[in-house]
C-alpha cells in the first residue's frame, strides 16, 4: 500500500513510501481508507513547528473515513463493509482526558491515515452517517469534535448566549453550524470581508473584520451588549487571547483550543480573576463526545463545510492550500 | 467617628479623619466594627498599584467584623447585638458572579471597614460563630472565601487529591486548613525553610522551597507522583504560572487568585490546551458561600491562623508588617 | 382597585372584591396589571386540593404582567411605564431554591395577581421583551420558566438528544418551543389525535396517543431507538411514573414537575437505581432564570401558544375552561 | 478448581462444582483468587429474589482479591504477582453509565468470584493498596464504590454538610468512614442501640434508633436543625423513602442505591417536586471511580470495617449471616 511520511521537516520532504498491507490481531480492524481531511496541526506537524522532537518516520493526518475490510478475532463493534471514521485519540473512549490516553493521537504520537490502509483497535473507531460522502465524514474526527465538546460537553451552552467565533478555519466553520443548531447567538471574526459575508449567509448574526478593527475585543463587547459574550471559541493563541479576555463577560467561558498565532505568553492572571473567567483547554475530545457529534449530526442531516477536495497523491497541494490561509472550511483528501 | 481614608496614594499618605456616625435607612444596619483583618489587596490598593484609577476619597479594607447597634425600618435578618462580618462583595448575594455585583466590593468600588462604625444593607452581613474572637472571624470574609470558593463551589475537591499551594499569605494558609478538613493531600511553597516547618506542623504533607527548587512546578510534578497536582491554588501570578502549568496533571485546575507576582501575560495557551487544563478565576465569593463555608467553620471549630494583631489605629504599622512579607497567616486590627 | 381573592374553596366561591390601591414603600413597586395566565396549580388551588391548609382570604394566580404605575424610594431597577412580570418566587433571585425563597410564592404563599394593581419588591420583577403581548409576556413566569429550568438549568440539554412530553398543557407546550430551539428531538403524547397533529405542526417529532397505547413508556423507548429517551419532562405524577420510568434511558434525567394525575406513591426505587436514572424535583425557578429564558425568547423571537383570552372578570369561566381539558397552551386574563 | 454455581435457587441449593481451570485470551489476565467478599445483592440473588429470571447456572458473588498467575498475548497492565480486585462492572471503565456497560456485572450478568481462580479482562481489573489485607482489600468492589460515587462522584459532598445513612451495613458503613474523611457531619440510622454506639465510636456524630422513633425522617430534618440533611444514602427502598424525604433539606440530595426493604413504589412525586429534591440512582461505578477511591484509601490508609471472616468453603455460612443481619460492616470469605 501507498504511505505518506513524514522522514524530514517540510512539505516538499513528504514521502509516498509503499508499504505491506497490515493485518489486524485481536480486537484490531484493518479499514481501507477512502477520505481525509486536513487540520493545521498536520500542516505545522509536517514544517516541524508542533512538535520539532516528533519521533519519525510518521505517517501524518488524524482524520480518515474509509471501510471496514478485514476484522481479526474477538471483533464485536464491526464487520466488514462497514464505514467507519478514526477516533482522534485512538484511547480516549470516555471520560475525562488523561495523560496515557493522550498518547494515542493518530499522526502525531502515532501513525495517522495518510495512507491506503491502516489497522485500528475496535475501540478507536465510530461508524459514521449515511448521508455524508466520505470526504464530509472525514472532516469530523478533530475539527467537529472540537467545537462539540467546547460548545455542549464541559459547560454546555444554552439558546440565547453569544458564542465568539475566531476566524473562518475548521474548528470555527463547525461551531458556527453547531452553535446555529443549539439556538446560541454567533459573532465571527475575520481579516475578509467576503469570509464574513460567507459567514453570515450560513447564518452568523453578527461579525468583526479584526483587521478593520484591531480592537476587536472591544467590539465583540460591545456588540454583545455592554456585557461581554458567553464564550470565546480560542483558536488564536497568544496573539489574540487579549482580545478575547476583552469580549468575554465576567463568569464567562474560554475554550483555549489554538495556538495559531502563537504558542507562548499572551493570558494575563488580572483579568482572568476580577472577571471570574474559566479558560478551558480543549483537546479534540473522547470517542463518546464524536458519538453524541454524530447523533446531533445526524438528527440534524448537518453538512460539513468543505473548501475543497484533491486527490489523496495531491497531499503536499493540499497542504500548500492550507498553508495559504485562502480556504473557507474544511480540506479535504479523496483515496 | 474616626475612620481611616487613602485620599493620595502611599501608606505615609493615609488620614485618620473624624466623620459623623452614619445612620441607617430601609433594610439597613449600624455596625460598631470591633476587629478588621489585612488583605494583599489592601496594601497594593493603599500604594495605588491596585486600581490607579481608584475614586477617592475611600475608606480601606474589606475584612470587618462587629456588632449590630441599630437596625434601620424593614430590617429582618439581624437584630442589635448580633455580631456579623461584612461580605467582600455586598451585592454578591448567591449564583455567579456578575459585572453588576462586582461593583460592590468593600475597601474598593466602595468605601470598606477601616473605621469606627459603617452601615450595610442588611443582605450584606452574615452572623459569625460565637467560638472565634473579633479578630478571627474578621479573618474571613476575602481570603477564607476565597479560598472555600476555589476548593469547593467550582468544582468540588474530593479526598485524596492533591492541591498546591503557593506560599503562605492568607488565601494559602485557609487552603491549607480547609483542605486538610476535606482529605486532601497538601502540598506547599515557600521560600523560607521555617514558614515550611510551620506549614507542615498545621498538617501540609509535602513542601517545597520554591527559592532552593526555581523549577518548583516540575518537582511538585514530580512529588505528586509524575501525573501532577490535581489543583494549584493560583495566589502568585504572572511569575509563577508557567510553573503551576508544570504542576498540574492533564485535565487539572488552576484557581487564578492573585497577581501578587505581576499581573501581565505569563500564560501560554498551548499547555492549556495540551493538558486539557482549566484556569478558573475565583474573586472572593458570594454571601451563600460565605455561610456554607461558616457552617463548615463552626462544624469542625477551625480557628484561622493569626500572625499578629495591631491597634487600629495603627493600620499604618499593619500595612508595613504586610509589606515586609515576614507574616505567616493573617495580620488583624483590633478596634 | 378589584380583586379576586379565595375566602371558601371552589370556583364557584370565589369573590371579585373591592380594595384600597396599595403603595409602594421602600424598595417597592406599584404595578398596574394588563394581563394574566393561569396554570394548573391555580386551578387546583382554587378548587382546594393543591394545599387544603390555605391561608385565606388569598388573590389567586401567580402569573401576571403590568406597567409601573409608581415607584417608591430608592428603587433603582424600574421606573413609571416599564412594562414588567412578576416572578413566581418573589424572592428566589438566584442560586439554588431554599425553603426560605420558597415561602414567596405568589399566589399561593402570598397573594397573587388576580388583581388591578400590586406593590412588587423591585427585585420580584423582570422586564418583559416588547414583541410581547401583554397576554404572551403573561405566560411565562410559571410554565416557561418551568420548562425552560427543566431543560437548560440543571444538566443542559445538547442537540440530538430526545425529550419527553406528557400532554400539551403550559409547561409541555413551552417545552417543545424550547427543545426545537436548542436543537433537540421531541416526542409528545396526548389522549387526544388532533392536539398531538397540533404538536406536529409546532414541530415535535414523535407523536403517541396514550389512550391508544397504554403502555406508552415502552412506545417511548422503541421510538428512541431502544436505549430510552434522555430526559422526560414529568407533568404527570403518580399515574404516569411508571411509564416514564420505562422510556428514560440508562443514566438519564426524569424532571418531576407535576401532579396533575396523583401526588402519592408511584416511583419505585428498583428501576430508578438499576438504571442510574436522576429524578430532580423541578419547582418553577429563579429570577435569574427567568432573565435568561427571556434572552432566549428574544433573541429567537418566540412566540407562545394561546389557547384563549377571557376578559380579567371571567376568571371563573377561565378555570372552567381549564378543568375541561380542552385547551392546547396558555389560557390568559386580559385585564 | 472449585467453584460454587447457583443452579437451583436457594442457599441450600448452591453447589460446588469441580471446573478446569480457565486460560486467559488476549488482554486477559488469570486470578487465584484470595478473597471475597458479601453484598446484600448476592443474598437475594442466590435466594432468587434478585432476578427470577436469572441465567444459570451461575457463579455468584461480584467481589473478590487475588493474585495474577498468568497473563495472555497483548497485557500491558498487569504483570504475574500483582495483586488486583475485579471491578464490579467488567465493562464500565470510565464516564456515565449505559445499559451496554451494565450487562457485564459480576456474579449477575457474568459469572462472578465464588471460584478458585478465574479468568478477566485486563480492563476490568484495579490493583489494591498493599497495606489492605485480602479480606479488606476484597471489601472495596461493591460496597466502598458505591459509597464512594454517592459521596462524590454525582455532586461532591462538602465540608459541613450533613449525611444520613440508613443502617450500618456495608455501603453505610463506608459511606460512614468517607464522609469522615471529607468533613462532612454523619447521622446514622439503625434498629439497634449496641450498633448505633458502634457507629459513634467510629465517629458518627449523631444517630437515631428507627425503631424508638419511627418518625425517623421527621426527627432527622429536626437533628440538621430545621432545614433537613443535604444528603441521604439511601439503600433501604420503598420502606424507608418517606421518611427519606422527609429528613432531606430542599435542594437536597438522595442517593438511591437500594432495595433492602422492597422494591416498589413508595416515592411520592410531590415532596420531590415541592422540595426541589434531586434522587439520583447509583448502581455501584466505574473503574476510574475504583481509582479515585483507592487512591483517598491508600492516602488515608483506610481500614473497611469487617463482620467476620468465613473460609471459602462456607459460602452458605456466610450467606446465612448476612441473612440473620446481625453484621455490622463487611461479610468476607478467605480462599
Amino acid at each position: 500500500m501507498k504511505s505518506f511520511e513524514i522522514q524530514e521537516f517540510g512539505i516538499d520532504n513528504l514521502v509516498l513510501a509503499d508499504r505491506p498491507d497490515p493485518q489486524p490481531g485481536s480486537r484490531e480492524v484493518l479499514v481501507r481508507l477512502k477520505a481525509a481531511s486536513l487540520n493545521y496541526r498536520d500542516l505545522t506537524l509536517v514544517q516541524g513547528v508542533y512538535n520539532p522532537k516528533l519521533k519519525r518516520p510518521l505517517v501524518p493526518l488524524s482524520d480518515g473515513v474509509g471501510i471496514v475490510e478485514k476484522i481479526g478475532p474477538n471483533v464485536t463493534r464491526f464487520k466488514p463493509g462497514d464505514r467507519v471514521a478514526g477516533c482522534f485519540f485512538q484511547q480516549w473512549i470516555d471520560g475525562p482526558h488523561t495523560k496515557e490516553k493522550g498518547r494515542s493521537a493518530l499522526g502525531g504520537a502515532i501513525d495517522g491515515v495518510a495512507r491506503e490502509c491502516a489497522v485500528f483497535s475496535e475501540d478507536g473507531l465510530v461508524a459514521v452517517p449515511g448521508f455524508l460522502t466520505d470526504e464530509e465524514a472525514a472532516c469530523l474526527p478533530c475539527a467537529a469534535v472540537t467545537a462539540w465538546h467546547a460548545l455542549f460537553e464541559e459547560q454546555p451552552s444554552i439558546p440565547g448566549e453569544t458564542v465568539l467565533l475566531l476566524g473562518t478555519g475548521g474548528v470555527s466553520t463547525f461551531a458556527l453550524q453547531l452553535a446555529l443548531l443549539a439556538g446560541l447567538r454567533v459573532m465571527i471574526t475575520s481579516s475578509s470581508d467576503e469570509k464574513l459575508a460567507r459567514a453570515r449567509q450560513l447564518g452568523a448574526h453578527l461579525t468583526i473584520n479584526y483587521k478593520a478593527t484591531p480592537e476587536w475585543g472591544e467590539q465583540a463587547r460591545k456588540l454583545a451588549g455592554g456585557e461581554g459574550v458567553d464564550h470565546v471559541i480560542e483558536v488564536g493563541g497568544s496573539d489574540t487571547i487579549a482580545n478575547s479576555l476583552r469580549a468575554v463577560r465576567t463568569q464567562g467561558t474560554i475554550s483555549v483550543i489554538g495556538a495559531l498565532s502563537g504558542r507562548e505568553g499572551g493570558i494575563s492572571p488580572a483579568p482572568v480573576l476580577m472577571n471570574s473567567i474559566r479558560m478551558q483547554g480543549i483537546y479534540v475530545g473522547s470517542r463518546a463526545m464524536f458519538e453524541r457529534l454524530i447523533r446531533a449530526i445526524e438528527f440534524h442531516r448537518l453538512k460539513p463545510v468543505i473548501d475543497r477536495v484533491f486527490p489523496f497523491a495531491d497531499l503536499k497541494a493540499a497542504l500548500r492550500h492550507m498553508e495559504s490561509k485562502q480556504h473557507f472550511g474544511k480540506i479535504c483528501l479523496k483515496f
